[in-house]
């Protein structure tokens, strides 16, 4: 993988974080903090580039974890950020019996979902920009939902892939029960991103940076990693989720 | 204003539909249906392009307009689309206890994304793609919800103003009834857009076309149309919502 200078990038990413906040007429940043190694990075470099208006939203459901609720509650404690905890529940639980839905994934889109409403609801009250926290990785795989956690108004790591995260997460010297934990989208109990994805992200960001360098061309990602399931599994991946990387389509007229 | 063809853009935009429906690999093509219309001009097309496979939700509240209701559920009677009611109440007043929101601009975005929610949720049931039903004016003009109605994988009448689907609604021959009420959000009784806009769309379309047309040269709009309080209206909206119209700002690193 490309070698980074940590140092440079979190300067890199507070002045983008400032300069826009300050062409934006914005009054300070949003978040959601999940407990999670992403939000934990970018709630850190919200609190350096407006230290007195970062806020937060913790948003746990009755089964997400309270481990990762903790750790997001004891960020927001250190870091000083204002924060105020949602619960989903009565939400989500409206949701379910309106659509008498069972199915984890449908679960899942629908829980991103309502955090974003919740956070745009937020924003709009107190007049700040909604921070994205999706990583390079998560991005180009399409790992997220659409209209969900890919809905915001900007994102400082969307160049970063998950590995160089955790990186950049022990050079902001996060608490390293966040560093330590597997990644997880905690949309259900246990859930794993490397499990859903079938593949570390030690793996995957391997192929991705190849592609982000070298392009798609098939037969010379068999060439260098000699996997074809590998590849197959991230082109795939990466190809069906385009839609999730650029604005709907309209009908030119003539 | 241009002069149309509608029978050419009828068939423009079928074909426009056919073409990334069979793309896409989905199924079909689903959208919300509100009595309103636009939808009714969407529905229309999608019927056209899909006759089999176009689907539609209803999806009023306990505030909506029963009249809108019942002309959504006519329209799709009518032209013969599977369409299916869910009423909104339960998840709305969940969102409502939950933040505990009485302002009605908070309260129409969170419907908005209810609907949005709804859409897609069902689409992934159905594999079908979601349709937006945004026209020109709105979509210039910001006149809609981020994540909200502006969300959807693809959109017919993006490029056609307010005033020309007025036109096409005529020659496509949907109900009068549809045709001759006055334009509304409908998230709550008795909105009005061209009230919250503060103008008709017959005088604000003029001002978009020209500005597509001319560009936006402050001088130049004040010249053709002799109306300060006009021309600061419509370019302060378009101007402050082209963050509507474009993806999340992603921070470039080097």
């Amino acid at each position: 993988m490309r070698k980074i200078n940590y140092s440079n990038i979190k300067n890199q990413l507070i002045n983008f974080l400032q300069d826009y906040l300050s062409k934006s007429g914005a009054n300070g940043f949003l978040l959601g903090v999940s407990g999670g190694l992403d939000s934990a990075v970018v709630a850190t470099l919200c609190k350096h580039a407006a230290p007195n208006s970062t806020y937060a939203l913790l948003m746990p459901t009755s089964t997400s974890s309270q481990t990762n609720l903790d750790d997001a509650y004891n960020l927001c404690k250190t870091l000083e950020i204002n924060h105020k905890v949602i619960n989903l529940d009565d939400i989500l639980n409206a949701y379910k019996t309106t659509l008498d839905i069972k199915n984890h994934h449908r679960l899942g889109n629908i829980m991103a979902r309502i955090r974003m409403s919740l956070l745009y609801d937020a924003s709009f009250n107190i007049n700040a920009l909604v921070v994205g926290t999706s990583n390079k990785s998560e991005l180009m795989l399409g790992y997220g939902t659409i209209y969900g956690d890919l809905a915001y108004a900007l994102n400082p790591i969307g160049e970063l892939y998950k590995s160089e995260i955790f990186e950049f997460a022990k050079f902001l010297q996060i608490d390293e029960k966040i560093i330590n934990k597997a990644p997880s989208a905690d949309l259900f109990e246990g859930q794993s991103d490397e499990a859903d994805l079938g593949y570390s992200y030690a793996v995957l960001d391997k192929v991705l940076e190849f592609i982000e360098v070298n392009g798609d061309n098939y037969e010379n990602l068999i060439k260098n990693f000699n996997d074809e399931l590998l590849i197959n599994t991230v082109l795939k991946r990466v190809n069906s989720s385009e839609f999730k990387r650029r604005m709907p389509i309209i009908a030119k007229i003539s």
